[in-house]
């Protein structure tokens, strides 16, 4: 298989285990995945709650990511104003082979406009504010996540890392993405439309 | 409720998920907890997978922490043979409220005395090498996590994110950790005795 980079958008305030749960899965396969955290400027961007992160490529370095992944957290209600990040992301997502995001990191992907026209969800906990960010995506009220073509959108927080075990799984099989979950104790939940936080239906 | 400090250990090639799974629910409450990382000497750390973090204090810095949280990852390996982080440990232990470990974090524990006369978990595919640091603790085989005291430590990984929860519950209260898991959309695993990766029992 050929090895596959996976690129992260950092931003001030993100949320941590939207990043590092994924990360953690694709982590276990070094042969097959090249994690990358990307931000716009600063060589330092801080997560929610305080953890500080190093960038290892700026927007301006014009590097393409064969996966993209985009996660939530409070810093997203200040970036869906911010369109040099808004450009970058349309762009990043458009030579991507496979777009991914977690929690409300879809409200950034929606407000670009790469999921015009896709089926999509997010945190059921910030459902009305993120769907407002994107009126013509089919929001999905129940899926932990949804798969629609090459894009991948996960519910809240911890659904990003069956999401990501769930990337590996369409790339790797299904054997190497159970293995994985099995090295970190994990339980996966293997059903996209298994979502013990979904919201009722309208 | 005081608020508390959670100090996290970081090594060269600390696993992602020990870290950021149980310090994303204790960032959600930050009038309740403080997270602070540390490290022994260089400014940067960088995880197993290529995510670099910034530590906010050093060894020599002699700071306190209410709950030492240690994880584990390959760089294990190397820091059970590392005496000045060993010594840290041992005295940083020694002054906090509660002590807590991820996965083969346990080792470290183990390896600077800390564990010794106490029940102790650690990974089930580390089990045999993480039990040869300390001789003198009692390992268990099935536990998501063990509580001894004031003595946590969890099995692989993602363990580390339920024993986190329990920690929250045990100073917060169960309501508020339930809430912590529901705003991440987490299946919380509350019981420490169901452990789905246990060894078979000798």
């Amino acid at each position: 298989m050929m090895k596959r980079t996976v690129g992260v958008l950092l931003f001030e305030q993100f949320e941590l285990l939207d990043v590092f749960g994924p990360l953690e899965m694709f982590s276990m396969l070094k042969d097959d995945f090249a994690i990358r955290l990307i931000g716009e400027q600063a060589p330092v961007v801080t997560a929610n709650g305080g953890p500080r992160s190093v960038i290892d490529e700026r927007f301006a370095d014009g590097h393409r990511y064969d996966i993209l992944l985009v996660p939530g957290g409070m810093g997203t209600r200040r970036e869906v104003e911010n369109g040099a990040l808004l450009d970058w992301l349309k762009s990043a997502a458009d030579r991507a082979e496979i777009v991914a995001s977690v929690c409300t990191g879809s409200a950034l992907l929606a407000k670009a406009g790469v999921l015009d026209g896709r089926r999509a969800t997010t945190n059921k906990n910030a459902f009305e504010w993120v769907a407002s960010q994107g009126p013509k995506v089919h929001w999905q009220r129940k899926a932990r996540w949804v798969e629609d073509g090459r894009y991948f959108t996960s519910s809240g927080v911890s659904a990003g890392t069956d999401m990501g075990l769930a990337l590996i799984a369409g790339l790797c099989g299904i054997d190497q993405a159970r293995q994985v979950a099995h090295w970190a104790e994990y339980t996966w939940n293997e059903n996209s439309e298994n979502d013990p936080f979904a919201l009722a239906q309208r």
